[in-house]
């Protein structure tokens, strides 16, 4: 069996590993306090150009959505975010028990628009009712998206812009970060300049685990570390996050995951493509959508593994094919052979 | 650099460490559908002679504590616990972010008596008033406890008695339980049969991190895999968990490692003693607190790394020492050597 | 100046008043238990043909909603509500406060359909993923909704049936209920039979404040009073709300003012119909909807006061009259004549 | 039967009362944006003589309290208040419903004291793991205590030293609070100077309901009116709470109410004193608390109504009489005849 449901299917990356195996036997004090953390952080304002930024470690994707947005917002306030975001649709309404609404907007193939988001914080302060209503207190993305699309640097200009325009701070959930950075104009500094808070995914990018958030405003999330306790997200033996990021962020490690895992992934959508099946989102990072017939998808089903997103008419559905690090050529070839 | 500040210093027990490099590179399905996290379930079921029992693994183990009392309760319901409770000292607050009082009862060398947790039930339901106030809606002990003293079977028994008399549950914080339960006549069955839920510490007793939740009430926690993943308790690569719990619940590889490290402990603590010291509770497990004079305190802080509790007048202070798998014999050699 | 903002402008109608003049210097216990308040309870039980039923007494609309909702769902659910729900859009997120998240179904003229319901819950259950996801836990009503409209019998009795064969609860916003019944087929018996929890509004139904909740199903909200108190809903002097909806049930006042306040409502309609202005959203009830020019608009301001609601294109708007006890015949001729 | 059960067992003071009858029949819009509103707010102003004020009309006392303090708190932080607190106990966890743990205090009387406040608030930043607790955010007292206690000016100054040198806001209760002006040295314009928050209590001072917040601080509660409206605190007709407000503050009525009710409150406590009966709280104000035999006691309850306290010993127990605006001369002869 070939494996493409996803990019967490695999343990760690071989140098990932590596580090953890090495430094496995070493005491070290908890929580983060450590020197690989301390490592690990420095690497990451390096790599972000951003020397002020504090970087804090955590362990999983919704935990860092829940704790960071429930730091950044008011209480009267909600998170702006498309209605395919992660947050809205597949956290288990981790935003909600922590006592916040999500304010959607409309998606495109997973984005928002800077100007509809515009559009809805004017509308909602020309409403005469706003105050009995929901004010949007920020606003959340995904780079890449939930279907794998990305922001141009223009996009994103515009959409920090806005924010900007209406003091509402701009955050990022990367849990792919990586595979982003590999197929677009959008660079670490960039990120770092035009969010005020963001993360770089682990857990998706080679690591056991771990997501590395970066806040670059100093106004922000004053009393993080509380937070991250409160909010269960705390490693004990916190030394682990930042062996891991600190290998990530070594030897270009982190790019070359992320590089190498999209151009299998375009290898595979051009094969698709070459054999006349229709793309479903013309997605340039590692998660491919295509509309294949039911009588393919059955018998690709026999030899390789990948998620199914639901019909398309009585003949056709949309499946999603993953790669990660962990994807070899020799997976690529076996899959196309099967087409 | 000796330590004994705490039993999370180090990184996985070896054979933990092995079986996640061993299972690295498979690919497994997420979110613990993997055969690992089934077949670590199945052991732990056996070892607890519940075959009945449900069992997840989550992260850690503050993420826990919130994650299962926030499922026990209703909403109109708090936790009662010790007043040294970890959920009521040093959890920043995780039981009240998801809407809970902690009901504090008064603690005897961290432990509660079952003949004060029927009083304060019994006191509750007489007062006029107890509509108007958080009704007591289960209760939390820890074993060991924060001081590392243990309940004996009967004690425990009584309980569970109270509790099941009052129709709410019983739950156990086992961070630790391994050295607890190697250090007193309470074993895993009988935790099983005693409590509603429990949960068997991994990140203190040898692995990376990680602990098994056993639900033994089947009128309890129907819905606990969202609500997991709602407390951003829920790892993507939930393999992890399963791997390393069975490698612990291999070999007797838990036993041993709560048993070698308990006699480490034990070792020190007879040391101390025959000096002159004063121990400031008399624990049977992994923890120990002595009173020592502050000038011996600086002296033994040049070589050993250990934790600060506070001061017994001008003199003298309170310190814990704890020992883990990663605890060596020369560690304890070298200790004693110093005193 | 004549007013159609609401029907919560005057205070309250006039043998309300009376009622609680006539009580005022009487001293009674308080929190609602209190003779009047057991005698209300028994009116609305026998107004609902539902002997069995528990009735509770809280202030304001926002809150009981709240109330209700915290209490019929469970952490992982949230509540399925039409888009344009009063709870999804004007409540400040009162629910996401409490924890929960508002699934938003489409709205058709503010109601939800049986079959969209349905298709709703049934898809939730074949997502692969729906353990990520918040689970539909109930179905929230207005009757009538926030465009005025009623719910069939029919309608009313398919939406019961989808949410029992889904076991979750039906429950029904009524803060207009009175001029709901005026207008429809639907009766407090069969609001009783066919929906788990309702609430009878009192402020918007010539109350000075107030909402009777009617909980018809025993296995339902059973520590429902101190939830009442944790969700700042418990009224000291509880009496107060005894005495308005003993008065209001007693001598069919209820009835009679929502049947007086559609009647008007109706005739000011036709007199739009007449002049030849078109109808927003066909309302039965005592809230009605126009579109009209901007500059007819301008000139009824000088002389009324209406909500309103929104542009149609550059020459005409929607706005919103309404009328209560308190909408006299001479409101309404008067405002005829100003067509 | 004569009534010393509390002081919200009558409707609304006469004065007040006749406000409500000859506003009723206007019409005003609604949540507190009418006339009255604006004038009972500028006629607290001036009583405080805090012309910057802000001040908020709210329902009832927990709903204010956990408005307030939700509002006032970060998420990491916690409310400091004695544990015989009101917000600490009689409050059905409306707080940690909120989100938020209550520090407790010891208390004296129902005092805390400004060194005890200090001293938690330094030993909490001293303590190594306090990014692991509950932060102290603000300080909660009430005015008078749950025991009828009061604060002198004194106290409440170095209060409110102890807060603004932590920079941590207090909050004043005020439930009770013109029992407690008419009894003390501290004013109106103290209360303004030295909090930052405080509320004027309304349903135990001749309202029929109502409690008005004045923030004297405009860096604190800067979006309070969504608060009021998410927590469920919002009244539709807010005039009503304007209206009472106003009546309340003009012709010195409030003082008026306070005076008397603390003379016969105190006329009563004489007479339990003279008749040789022993004071269990030495209070200044409406509450009054006597230890008394049993067999008075039981005697007692056949010809007045008063609350059980709880036992003292065998022989004893401790019971409260409270007087209002409601209470008469002749009900204290009565009283006193009985003895």
């Amino acid at each position: 069996m070939i494996y493409f449901d996803s990019d967490y299917m695999a343990g760690a990356h071989p140098q990932v590993m590596q580090a953890l195996v090495e430094s496995n036997l070493e005491q070290t004090t908890g929580y983060g306090s450590d020197a690989y953390t301390a490592q690990a952080a420095a690497l990451i304002r390096q790599a972000c150009d951003a020397p002020q930024a504090r970087v804090h470690f955590l362990v999983g994707g919704t935990q860092t959505n829940a704790t960071v947005i429930d730091g950044l917002l008011a209480r009267h306030q909600g998170v702006l975010a498309a209605e395919s975001a992660h947050i809205n649709v597949h956290e288990s309404g981790a935003i909600e028990a922590s006592g916040h609404k999500v304010l959607t907007l409309p998606q495109h193939e997973g984005k928002v628009k800077a100007d509809e988001v515009k559009a809805y914080i004017d509308e909602f302060y020309r409403d005469d009712s706003y105050e009995h209503m929901v004010a949007p207190g920020m606003l959340y993305i995904s780079f890449p998206t939930e279907y794998g699309t990305l922001y141009s640097l223009q996009e994103l200009s515009d959409l920090s812009q806005v924010c900007h325009e209406a003091d509402i701070p701009l955050y990022v959930d990367g849990a792919r970060l990586g595979y982003g950075l590999a197929a677009s104009d959008v660079s670490l500094p960039d990120l770092a300049r035009l969010c005020d808070v963001f993360y770089i995914g682990g857990t998706k990018m080679g690591a056991l685990f771990g997501e590395a958030v970066v806040i670059n405003n100093d106004k922000l999330l004053k009393h993080f570390f509380p937070l991250i306790k409160q909010h269960g997200a705390l490693l004990a033996k916190g030394r682990l996050l930042g062996v891991q990021f600190k290998a990530l962020f070594s030897k270009g490690l982190y790019e070359e995951i992320g590089r190498e895992a999209v151009a299998k992934a375009l290898r595979l959508k051009a094969a698709f493509v070459e054999k006349g099946y229709q793309v479903e989102v013309d997605s340039p990072t590692n998660q491919q959508f295509f509309r294949l017939p039911n009588s393919l998808i059955d018998r690709l089903k026999q030899e390789a593994s990948f998620e199914y997103w639901g019909p398309r008419g009585q003949q056709e559905s949309v499946v999603r094919f993953v790669t990660s690090w962990a994807t070899s050529d020799e997976d690529i070839d076996q899959l196309i052979a099967l087409l």
